[in-house]
């Protein structure tokens, strides 16, 4: 399978991430694409979370996040393809769909490599829908800013 | 809001649930959705979790779930209408929407009790529709056990 | 085993706090003892997590906790008796070992009602024994507010 | 800090491992610590997490872990010196302090370079001492597999 347009970032499965049922519980796999998410925007340069008021300690203050608008996950459809387990190193990837004035929608893709009869096989383990809204510090919807919405349309003309 | 042959369960929401932002991370409201799953199982007496083999200790083993089945998350379609936060009282329903041989589709609503204008009103704070699939010990498809159909059934016929 | 000056709270284990060990995943006994001291300064009526600034829309602000201090875990040994498992309904109490001016430590234990040779029996899950510092907003240590000393005081004369 | 013996892997800090006060959630650091634990075994090419009996799928059963021992965390105490936030790039390390028939102890220290006063300075954000016991399949003790032995004398003995 190849994704046009497309980033993508490898997450290791940790004992944390599994259920008794011997897979990785359903919701942590949504976990995974929100890590590769940030992984894409910091590869860009963009920090994205708000900090809020944190208060006036400096050594506090110099390690928090800080910008005037955040995302939040508006819509998200996901489906479920084989189970991922312990160990697993899962390639997480993230491609444009498509870009609103305050929000965008990306697929995300989550697979691996297996050996299937022989072969190196990558193999599908979930892929989702995700329509992110854009915020401003006071949880209002707001524009996109303008570095994110070049990011997301130079990805739709690729 | 009034839900047809739903069945609904309180979750409480704690610290732990909550992210920088300062709401409830988006994920955990999937994981709220399958608690109430889980005791609307157990509100019919049903166990639904594998034990798969846990070894030979009797004090360990007493304490398994044990069944020939159990349920995985396919397809998950949800919706996010407003935040929740720290301390809120979640109040979580599912109602039947279809069912299949070996999977079924419910609709599920996270609502909150809000004063607004003075008036208690309950405020919609996320819905999703999922389709979880029936699974045998070897986590192949197998139909639905029958008094788990029965359930859906009759929900399904209110 | 039974505990002076105590409060419990039951709780609940759910698929997403087991592991593919097929018991409780070790850091989530210490998630419960933390909804267990929110719910037992709840019942006292105390709310204790700080707002920040979460903006202006009031519709967000008023569903958020807002105090001028917090608690946060200054140090934590916990022991670990016996497995947990899915379904399982746990009791989580505290009881207080010591006030200083702007901490305190409790201890906290976690049981389960288990039939052992035909007779209910309480069974030791684990025990951990919590130093929690109180903070104001700036996240610098402050005195503990007096009702929290009062709660404490009182529990340790009992 | 210098760490003799000792083995680090540089974790980063997730929205979804934040909460309401703006910082890592606490318990999370106690999930960083054991994913280093997996790193380091890992690295020394030790598998470690049992399979349990997952069934007859050999799709599955190909990605399942498979050994005759696992390690729990019997006892654990931690403190907590500075807070972590979103973004944070944590170096988490693993130094050999003892070790028993069955079980073995070790020291993690979490730690964060940071420019005070324009200097790059290493921080430690918390530090924790673990006693890991190791189980058969059954989930009773068990000796140490012998490459885990000689790995933690070789340590100590650094």
């Amino acid at each position: 399978m190849s994704h046009k347009n497309s980033f993508s970032f490898p997450i290791r499965v940790y004992i944390e991430d599994t259920d008794a049922g011997g897979i990785v519980y359903h919701v942590n796999h949504i976990k995974y694409m929100e890590r590769v998410r940030t992984e894409w925007l910091r590869s860009e340069g963009i920090d994205h979370y708000l900090a809020g008021d944190r208060g006036t300690d400096p050594q506090v203050a110099q390690n928090l996040p800080n910008s005037s608008f955040s995302f939040v996950v508006h819509q998200l459809q996901i489906t479920y393809h084989q189970p991922a387990v312990m160990d697993n190193l899962l390639i997480v990837s993230i491609e444009a769909v498509s870009c609103g004035a305050a929000s965008f929608v990306i697929k995300q893709h989550i697979e691996r490599d297996d050996i299937v009869d022989g072969i190196m096989t990558r193999v599908s383990i979930a892929s989702a829908e995700v329509k992110l809204a854009c915020l401003n510090a006071d949880l209002k919807p707001r524009r996109l800013p303008s570095n994110i919405r070049d990011l997301i349309q130079t990805a739709l003309s690729d």
